[in-house]
């Protein structure tokens, strides 16, 4: 089998968060391989090289994309958003052209069942990209993100967080200046620019899949027990959920963090850790 | 290294259960393999090598001990206890004479860091056996349990799920006949047939380990973090307990059960079913 390509975008910060959404892929898809690629700007080499070997040691492969300061320069910046906002979109770019997909995962994520599924059976076809929107769980900021986006009536609002890129069809069809052109215009209302940036612009084009499958968010287990009845129950979340996301500003590694899941994760740094 | 001795004693009822605790050893003893004894009376034999086909697909040895009808023939039973309740007790006259220490662990326990420590290095010296007592948590039922069984004032009352068993010295110190006159004489007061024996029994040749560590009660999340301070709260748990014993008569497995464990055991379940 063809090993999984995952393609993960952060700074240095992140790495420890990185390091256990990696161990959690490797414990949880033992039957796979996965060529990780990670781009970034300013990792520190020996950084770069303990988490090569943290691969290489669970059988898989990292791939190390240093994204140059001259690749974004005509890029438009604003706050405090720097051109890594542009990484997960524009990755299309600096991927080697024989990848025709890859699975984008934000860093907060926990993979706790496989994901061969996801990544080898989703239709994607005329589809840029499959996302999930958290719309049914957070109902009032989907309607407020339609209207500042202009987005049709009947898009959702995807969460960027899992991202599966049909690469092939994204080098066809998408351009950098579109995207610059749509940030420079839209720039006073983007509040989190690559996701608003993705639905304001290929909404349209995105394939919906399920977030409580693929993009759990993991603050939100009540609402989900509410919505989707004995199917949200812990026990089916444990069996069929891949991919648990811990949204928001309060993180799983933090002292004092609370959750349903918080013991699961901490048990994966520790595994990680290892 | 010499791989680590576990003893279960279950019946066919208990074997998902022991596929998860097993799991969870392999997972986080991933420098270490074990040879596990499971004494039993009756489960049936394409289930033994199910569970034997699990442990050498992990690298791990299962032995099978079936202990006939006439082994414990004349030992009292009363009320629904079979002689079942028995076995951890005197398991060391039914295991090989080469072993010198084996690690008891009942089949409600998951193993959530490496235990090496605690099976090379607890000094057992003269103690037949090394235990935790849930005393600190549970302090009403210690006194209520030492009266009831005689024992002296400063013995603590043991739980018997974690045991070390000092197999060398019980063989030397203990007999079936002490333990079945024990019950002849005790029995309309036993609650807990093992758990009590060992306690009026051998309470005070008992060398006692931190249930913090070896067998964290499941139910008492908040008592620790009470009892403990900042080394109670959760990424100290998960840092370092060894054991996590889902005592009483709730049990993880169980639909509907709640707990801060719950994620965590459950996706065991699923990394066992795999």
């Amino acid at each position: 089998m063809d090993s999984i390509a995952v393609l993960v975008t952060l700074d240095q910060n992140y790495l420890p968060a990185l390091r256990v959404l990696l161990k959690s892929l490797f414990v949880n898809n033992a039957q796979d391989t996965f060529c990780i690629y990670l781009m970034h700007a300013s990792i520190p080499k020996h950084l770069l090289e303990e988490t090569e070997q943290f691969c290489l040691h669970h059988g898989s492969a990292l791939v190390v994309v240093t994204v140059p300061d001259t690749a974004f320069a005509a890029a438009p910046t604003f706050r405090h958003y720097t051109k890594a906002m542009y990484y997960r979109l524009l990755a299309f770019e600096l991927l080697p052209a024989h990848l025709d997909k890859i699975l984008y995962l934000d860093p907060d994520i926990l993979a706790i069942n496989p994901l061969r599924e996801l990544y080898c059976n989703t239709p994607l076809k005329s589809a840029l990209i499959a996302a999930a929107s958290h719309s049914g769980v957070t109902d009032l900021s989907h309607h407020v993100n339609r209207l500042r986006l202009g987005t049709p009536e009947n898009v959702q609002y995807y969460n960027s967080g899992v991202l599966l890129l049909n690469l092939k069809l994204l080098r066809e069809q998408v351009t950098r200046e579109e995207i610059f052109a749509y940030v420079q215009k839209k720039k006073s209302t983007l509040v989190l620019p690559d996701q608003d940036i993705l639905n304001g612009l290929y909404g349209d084009r995105i394939l919906p899949i399920s977030d409580f499958l693929y993009n759990y968010d993991a603050r939100r287990y009540t609402t989900y027990r509410v919505v989707k009845g004995t199917q949200g129950e812990l026990p089916n979340v444990m069996k069929t959920t891949v991919f648990l996301h811990f949204c928001g500003s309060n993180k799983p590694w933090q002292a004092g963090y609370r959750g349903r899941f918080s013991a699961l994760y901490q048990h994966y740094m520790q595994l990680a850790a290892r």
